[in-house]
């Protein structure tokens, strides 16, 4: 048998007959022979796309709930036919937590074995195994205890979770560290900025409000759907000014936005809900920079929005990495009690 | 009856039970009638989008080509459903060309009755009702002669079309004149640039080809996925390089652009094929810039294949309108007998 030499990419995992990378791949090869540039993780916990898990919600829905049994089924068969955790309906994943059980000689990501880390490369594109059935998942919660092993290539990330934190927490700002890194980046080519985060009172939301703030915003805008929400993040102190509207109306959530002085120089949409584009769009003024960190977002719907609106706005792809992401997403939450709060309350 | 007041995206024309754009809606209202801030062309042809055009061929396949009869139901049959050309798979729709048939008293647009024009909204949003059963249209071209009428909103673009070109030819141009607009403003925000352009010999391609060096790029370099392509593009003299590659093999994309030298600060993907995102990143220096102008981009693809690759590259949805985009692109094909023989040969 001959082995194909490894690529960092993970390309070399890759059971598709056409050259595709593992993100978009059908099936991953999942065997447990590393190659030399790669890790072995002992999995503990599997955490779900937030888009990927409401799908699977909407879609074994009950009159009373949904039916976490049925959920759980699907994600392990989903696991075992692809060799990964990616919903082929979002093409979302997630991350997963765990302990480093082995280090290829040529790995260059500075892990030791047992090391606890978070992969902070999508389940998209991770070979995974599951040897416990999800037996102790009741299909219920985006967060999975699981037992079984994933590999990182030569070029995927993992952070070592600190010592500080409780884990679930750095996990779940390690998930959307993405998001407060580009929000910084991007609210930092303005000079003082309105910022408005759609899903402000969520995880990425809470973390980009911090990072539009720490970045020089003149002031920050949170947009939640209910009183609830608005409730919460007015208490928690993380943005100036909190409004209560429904995303997915493009008016409304134009109205809203004008209503607390100006349209956005800079809006970032943060809630996984499908059909957010036009109103993020609306709410942004000319020349200003809309961020879609949803995983729900619709590329043409987006591009066309924009067009079909003659609107003069610059639109991002949110992308998941930016240098020293997971550090600064930790940093936020260190500094800010409040942001701390809407975390510790999800978990 | 009572009547909505007009908004000017359009919301008025909204048949949805939700509160949705004209985009995003399932049905739009076709009456005839104007509300007063509306403008009414008379239509003489459609010009399908690339992503919309091929997914219909490929639906309606057949063991010599496909079914072009077909192909013009199925048009039909959104039009009429949808009261507008939006296909259901793709999201995407195309532009008209047409005569500006009644000008509501309050129209913002400056057009006056019998001016020829092309609408640079996107026929998504437009609403649309064919008289001529598409009589004149074989099914086989993305260009769709019609008869019939359409609809334009006050916030709607329209761009007369200028008397030294054949119509057919600004047509084409404006079709595609957000993406040497976009082109430009990020060409010139880095410092001589190295610009890639993947499907360099087309329509966008070719046109983004020209913006980059306009904007001051060090090189250029066209990618094609054919000899023949590669001949047209290099005799044209439009891209400093000319490589064949399949955009859908990430790694032999990396590698085609980096054997011109070293990888991009700028990428444009203006090929209407799925499968582009993870090449396109690869193929991206740290700190560039992907822009995504192709209708088949999946945003989970590029979101997740990012930061999967540990890219730190910034990814644009590409925006179709910018303020001055039509003249911006004729000027460019006047200017450049290279592009305007790329597009003269397309006609």
């Amino acid at each position: 048998m001959t082995v194909r030499a490894s690529d960092p990419t993970g390309l070399h995992r890759v059971l598709d007959d056409r050259v595709v990378l593992p993100q978009a791949a059908e099936r991953l090869d999942t065997r447990k022979q590393l190659w030399p540039d790669e890790v072995r993780i002992r999995v503990e916990r599997l955490n779900l796309d937030a888009a990927s898990f409401r799908q699977l919600e909407r879609k074994h829905r009950t009159d009373d709930g949904h039916d976490g049994e049925a959920v759980r089924r699907e994600v392990l068969d989903i696991v075992s036919t692809r060799g990964k955790m990616q919903n082929p309906e979002t093409g979302s994943g997630g991350m997963l937590v765990g302990t480093v059980e082995e280090v290829g000689p040529d790995s260059p990501l500075g892990l030791k074995v047992g090391d606890h880390v978070a992969t902070l490369v999508s389940l998209t594109l991770t070979p995974l195994v599951i040897e416990d059935g999800l037996e102790r998942w009741d299909g219920r919660s985006e967060q999975v205890p699981a037992d079984g092993y994933a590999v990182l290539f030569g070029r995927s990330i993992a952070a070592v979770i600190p010592d500080d934190l409780d884990p679930a927490l750095s996990l779940a700002v390690m998930d959307v560290c993405g998001a407060p890194a580009l929000t910084r980046r991007v609210v930092a080519e303005y000079v003082q900025p309105v910022v408005a985060v759609i899903g402000g009172a969520g995880k990425s939301g809470s973390l980009s409000l911090a990072a539009a703030r720490d970045a020089g915003a003149q002031r920050t805008v949170g947009i939640v759907p209910t009183e609830e929400e608005r409730k919460l993040l007015e208490d928690s102190g993380v943005a100036d000014q909190v409004v209560v509207a429904d995303a997915r109306d493009p008016i409304a959530l134009r109205d809203a936005v004008a209503a607390t002085g100006d349209l956005a120089d800079v809006t970032v949409v943060c809630v996984d809900v499908p059909g957010c584009e036009g109103g993020a769009i609306l709410a942004t003024a000319d020349s200003g920079t809309v961020i879609f960190f949803s995983m729900a977002t619709s590329f043409s719907a987006a591009a066309l929005g924009a067009e079909g609106l003659a609107a003069d706005v610059r639109m991002l792809v949110g992308n998941g990495y930016a240098p020293g992401h997971a550090a600064y997403a930790l940093e936020l939450l260190r500094a800010d009690a409040g942001v701390r709060g809407l975390f510790e309350r999800r978990l």
